[in-house]
């Protein structure tokens, strides 16, 4: 871990498994989960043991191999049928990162081309097994595009602010926020990271410090009420977060949290980026209130390890996610380079000869 | 609880026992602590099973009683090497909250007109409690007074967030910040608060919560991070905070997070009272910056009801509290009167023949 991506992995052929490291250990215990069907995968993204927009992605992808593992051999329409049950199953399990329903139509895409052949129960997983690896082998080189376009970002001697865990752990790669940190400090910059916990769930706490320490980076934990006084002392030059949704305008879904750091690094005058692969960005949805945003359950907040530290019968708000607009974002660092408007990232795509998104 | 000032309470005459309420258990449990020597109370202080500015300042006079108890009879001499070394352990117990240095120094104050007179063993004890309980019945009253004075700049219908606990567990009344809402309350306002949980010891989650729901109000806990988007949202009208000192030019040190809080809320246009006793201000202290922040053991971000979090070895910052700059204080609440300057203050308190600080 983690620059190898065993986030998640595929173990055999068409009839395999899907292998997920349970992040909800973390970094107590390093334990793997089998997935043998989608009903798994599904349960394992609502609980948070694979989490990360393209780690849910890629994850999803394998589910639909998994759900249609069960239905072959089938008629055309038998497996058209269970084909749709599945994507249903896998696209309920989380509301706000895009990268899940682009990967699942995907799936559907390669399967309806797989469908429209004749006998096409083996030759349907195996393909679908194919275009599941293909979205996770495109993961690992976009994670590692986005560490190399962002690494120029970073200097010799940066305090850089990262929230949540954007890292190897959310996705198949080596992460995209984390990406960037991991190629910079590659390339001899002495960097001083400052990873926010990222209550209510700490991915910050549990699994960037995890990630950063095995990497032998300069990493401080601290609480997220105290990013702010350290903008202030100037020991924040660059903030670098995740995505889970962008909008056709810019505005940014991410980790709750990542909203009032940005009102922060505007009002200290500090670079604020988002480092995310292009296929978060949903052009569908024309602006950040469109996107939906997860309410999560009280007892994430109201409950420490199983101690409850809130009294009975208080009410919670727990959104997963937040919004940040666009005009609080000095730019997203892709796979194609650093941009500041969805345009600019379509042209760079498309001078590259790439899709957008 | 809370109105009633349960948070401390003097038992019995000069020779009697201070008990506190050991908040580090709340709201599991309400265990109270006896404390028989100023040590125990120092202890307390340090490890919060007493917090809150005024608290903290009640607590070290009852503190000097119990120091003195076990030096008299003795000569002028002996008491008064006993006295400094009372102060000098309870003044060592936390850095930052300024009642505490301005409760010691009352103390000091009127041990030095009791040691003048001959005979003062027994008189010293009851002089000296004479002076603790009237600085715990000034605050009973100066809480009063501050929600009185602070309820008129909350409508009905209002969102008010605060952060930590400024309440009356806080005090030896019913709370600064809390005082404004129970005011309110009272005088038929609807409110919906929003309680910051305040990490890492969750005073907001653990304290507040437990106090505004016993008085019937509407309270809904977030994580520190959620009090952005709210106020993107328009749900928060009004911020409400305490505070552990304010310096001569309004620099304000309060919980970590409320510098946070103070630029979102100015980035919202959202007004951000300070709700404290004058006691609170230190006119020697002319800037923030000069105010020493506390920084705290790393166990208290990495550890959850002793269950560790955070992976072993990593750095963490943890400072107790933070600077929020003048400009970003719409007002001062206090015992006299809502102002904006110490100059203000001051010319309050002469109008109503009151010393300040």
């Amino acid at each position: 871990m983690p620059a190898d991506g065993t986030a998640l992995r595929w173990r055999g052929g068409p009839d395999g498994q899907l292998i997920l490291l349970d992040q909800t250990l973390l970094p107590a215990r390093c334990q793997e989960l089998t997935c043998r069907d989608e009903k798994t995968v599904a349960e394992a993204i609502r609980h948070l043991r694979v989490r990360g927009a393209p780690a849910i992605g890629v994850a999803a992808a394998y589910g639909v191999v998994l759900g249609l593992q069960s239905a072959v051999p089938g008629t055309t329409g038998s497996l058209r049928a269970r084909l749709e049950e599945v994507i249903r199953c896998l696209a309920g399990s989380r509301p706000t990162a895009v990268n899940l329903f682009w990967a699942l139509e995907r799936m559907r895409r390669a399967a309806d081309g797989l469908l429209a052949e004749p006998e096409t129960g083996p030759a349907l997983l195996s393909g679908l097994l194919d275009e599941a690896r293909a979205i996770q082998e495109a993961d690992v080189a976009t994670c590692l595009a986005i560490g190399t376009h962002g690494s120029v970002l970073l200097e010799d001697g940066h305090g850089v602010l990262t929230h949540c865990n954007a890292g190897a752990l959310a996705t198949s790669g080596r992460g995209t926020a984390l990406s960037v940190i991991y190629a910079a400090h590659e390339s001899g910059k002495r960097l001083k990271v400052f990873a926010d916990e990222t209550r209510p769930l700490l991915q910050g706490a549990r699994l960037t410090c995890w990630e950063l320490l095995q990497q032998g980076i300069d990493t401080t934990l601290i609480c997220d009420s105290m990013a702010a006084p350290l903008m202030r002392e100037g020991r924040i030059h660059i903030v670098l977060v995740g995505a889970d949704r962008i909008a056709a305008n810019g505005d940014t879904a991410n980790k709750i949290g990542t909203y009032g750091l940005a009102v922060l690094a505007h009002a200290h005058q500090i670079p604020f980026f988002v480092a995310a692969p292009c296929c978060t960005w949903d052009l569908d949805t024309p602006r950040g209130e469109e996107i939906p945003i997860e309410l999560r359950c009280a007892d994430e907040v109201t409950h420490l390890a199983g101690h409850q530290t809130a009294p009975e019968g208080v009410q919670v708000h727990n959104p997963a996610f937040d919004i940040t607009p666009a005009r609080l974002i000095t730019g997203f660092i892709s796979e194609h380079g650093v941009f500041q408007t969805a345009d600019q990232a379509i042209a760079l795509a498309r001078a590259r000869n790439m899709p957008f998104p």
